[in-house]
């Protein structure tokens, strides 16, 4: 053990010396407060030192996230061994939507990260990747995987099975590649081109099984309105990036009004854009990943923030001229805050949220029913292979590292498969399978795509 | 008008294009989606636009929370003129929890801002101020403005508010005095000191005064189990401070695991001391700021950001070897990011909800019940009068802003009187006026310190 190791040990050993104490505080806690906003605020100290603790994982070369899941899942199933002190935290309404604000953050996070003139460069390619991994598990789902795996049935459910299996979560990989500092890559880029595309032909996909579920038909109108009201919030952001980005962010260097201005006008864009985004239909990431694209930071750094440049100034002011002039122009970009910096804090606090939370809904003991769990496998099974089949659509790039970056499933195929169970279509048991697909494509695709990663360097 | 104030104009008018669109698809919002979580989204970019627009009060001299608490007052008001698009902010619940931790990192970044061995310099005057200060308001509620504005009570109904004009919100004091870049003055550290030892009092004071109230007498065992844990925590904290913080901080600058670690660290500090602060019935600001005062940053400068050091060092790698040296030492500072610049973001992110919230929350129709408001009148007047007193103990300063700086009345009061009220001691009407005296000196206190700051410069 390195005398770094051993001091890492040491701290967590001291910071954790008010954790059980605190947890021991608050499970005497009857409530006798009406203004009690303490037990959320240990919560949130509970899953960030918790994530910090999970980021150790890193030493062996994986990506934060997958530490964070997995001490999510740890502490999410400690009710299985009689420990149920940390239950409240999952049906805790503010650590849930402060959880969404997370993968927002992250969304934008990535989406400051690359730019709108770069997207359009794999755009061709991500349509195509979409609409494979759209429709290649769609088919599979409602000709093979449910006809096989569940016979009998009615078409309507195998239906649902195959719209349940279409829609790519990017928040897992797109958090692996920013844990291994690979957004730059075109893989990066085609699947976060694809999982956006994918949203929109999911929500399609939706309007369409619901109506054909409920009223046995399709609507043409409300379809046409459906996508109509995406695709203007899509077009329109890609609009106002081009067009209007480069002259907010001119404007925006000039104004000195307090070191908050950046950030507060960076955090807002993120804000709408996600509102907006549900307002159309769309997921609230897709929105905070095309507020990012808008605001590309090259146009956001000329703010100063005066109480460094100041700082720095004094510093420097007993150094002869011809120094200090050559000092002040090296110095000059890091005396302006980008603005992935000021986002970056808000990112440590509530990106970790999100995937310890998402870690924590994890139901182990949905695996203890063996035929549920073999129906999973099959599903988890398509899952993989129509997701890694898309990838080939992606051309002259590592095919396979698209294709596993589009496996993860989340929210949008889970919120499917409770409408379906809500229309009486999907049962208890198909859902169950699902939250197990789910799970499956969340762990598994961290490790993968950091192998295929590493690899990748290697050659 | 200058070409930066047209500019700023121009910006704002970019800026909010926007939001009357959202807002219209706000209104339109019928709740469709179970899992909508937008609205707030958008309540929390109005917050925050509408907060940096009103810093315009800046050009004006006036420190910035002035313009929260205004601007908050006018869009809390809106619906007296048939506006209520923006009513569901009111009773929005992560909204207020979004408030409460906004003031609760306000009070960290103060906390972080000093430390124990300074404040132990001023600890006795604060003592001193904080006793005047609660003894003044409690004996003047009871026997003064009491029986002579509201005769014919119950002596109950005196003590009660007598007790709510005791506790001082430090809130908005310390953040005038954050705006003003004044919180290394003596005065400062005082009204932060007195405020902590005032909540311990308040708290005293409140278990006394529902005890008598609701058993007639005072049971000596109960109100000492109170006292000793709020001293407990304050004890133990102080002990913390001076033991643990000068070893953690080394540690802690010795671990390299990415660089979140600092930020979690110093957050997860500031929560668990909130929540365990409010645990020994302290505010949990109080607890924040006793967090801060621990994590001294001067033992948490060490930490480097390894994205920025290696960034500068790519940079200057073509200079020569001695002027390297040279930039190396001037920038090395520079390269390791303060906790403060760290919190900086999340304050911006969060304080400004608190403090337009708290504008928001202001009812303007209670003022129009003139019996009440004369009533009002007088009970923030004893309020002022009593605080400014109070600073006459602060010995060798200024005491004026002293006692200015200890005027806010905020929650502590209000929940004394709510309980009051639920006891049937308090009536609507003395409720109605007791809401009035804490807008009152909630409104009041910031102009008012920033002339005192500003003439006190002068000299």
């Amino acid at each position: 053990m390195t005398i770094m190791q051993k001091q890492t040990i040491g701290l967590m050993t001291i910071l954790l010396v008010l954790l059980p104490f605190s947890i021991y505080a608050a499970s005497g806690n009857t409530g006798d407060n009406s203004h009690d906003i303490s037990m959320t605020l240990l919560w949130i100290a509970v899953i960030l030192l918790a994530a910090k603790i999970s980021s150790l994982v890193e030493r062996f070369g994986q990506p934060s996230v997958l530490g964070e899941l997995v001490i999510g899942v740890i502490m999410g199933n400690l009710v299985l061994v009689g420990i149920n002190v940390l239950e409240p935290i999952k049906t805790d309404s503010i650590i849930a939507f402060l959880s969404e604000l997370g993968v927002i953050i992250l969304l934008f996070q990535i989406g400051l990260e690359s730019n709108i003139d770069k997207m359009k460069k794999v755009g061709l390619k991500a349509f195509l990747v979409a609409s494979v991994g759209v429709i290649a598990p769609f088919i599979a789902g409602i000709y093979l995987v449910g006809p096989w795996l569940m016979p009998g049935l009615s078409s309507n459910a195998y239906l649902f099975i195959g719209a349940t299996l279409t829609a790519t979560s990017v928040g897992i990989t797109a958090r692996v590649f920013k844990d291994l500092k690979k957004l730059h890559l075109p893989e990066a880029r085609i699947v976060l081109g694809a999982a956006v595309i994918d949203d929109v032909m999911g929500l399609i996909i939706l309007a369409v099984v619901s109506a054909v579920v409920t009223t046995g038909g399709v609507g043409l109108g409300i379809i046409s309105w459906i996508t109509a009201k995406a695709l203007l919030f899509l077009a329109g952001s890609i609009i106002l990036g081009q067009l209007l980005a480069p002259k907010i962010g001119k404007l925006l260097s000039k104004v000195h009004t307090g070191t908050g201005m950046k950030f507060t006008v960076a955090i807002s864009f993120c804000l709408i854009f996600a509102f907006l985004a549900q307002k159309a239909g769309l997921a609230p990431i897709v929105g905070a990943f095309a507020a990012g694209l808008i605001l590309d930071p090259v146009y956001f750094n000329y703010f100063k923030d005066p109480a460094i440049v100041n700082d720095l100034k004094q510093e420097i002011a007993d150094y002869d001229a011809g120094l200090k002039q050559k000092l002040m122009s090296v110095i000059h970009p890091y005396t302006e805050r980008h603005v992935e910096y000021l986002i970056a804090p808000v990112g440590h606090f509530l990106v970790p949220i999100f995937f310890v939370l998402t870690g924590m809904n994890v139901k182990l003991d949905a695996m203890f029913n063996m035929p549920i769990l073999l129906v999973a496998l099959g599903i988890t099974a398509t899952a993989f292979v129509t997701k890694i089949v898309s990838g080939l659509a992606a051309g002259n790039v590592n095919k396979l590292l698209v294709g596993f970056g589009m496996i993860p499933r989340g929210e949008v195929g889970l919120i499917f498969a409770m409408i379906g169970k809500n229309l009486n279509v999907i049962s208890d048991e198909i859902f169950s399978a699902i939250v197990i697909m789910v799970i499956f494509t969340t762990l598994l695709t961290p490790p993968i795509l950091t192998y295929l990663l590493k690899r990748t360097e290697k050659k």
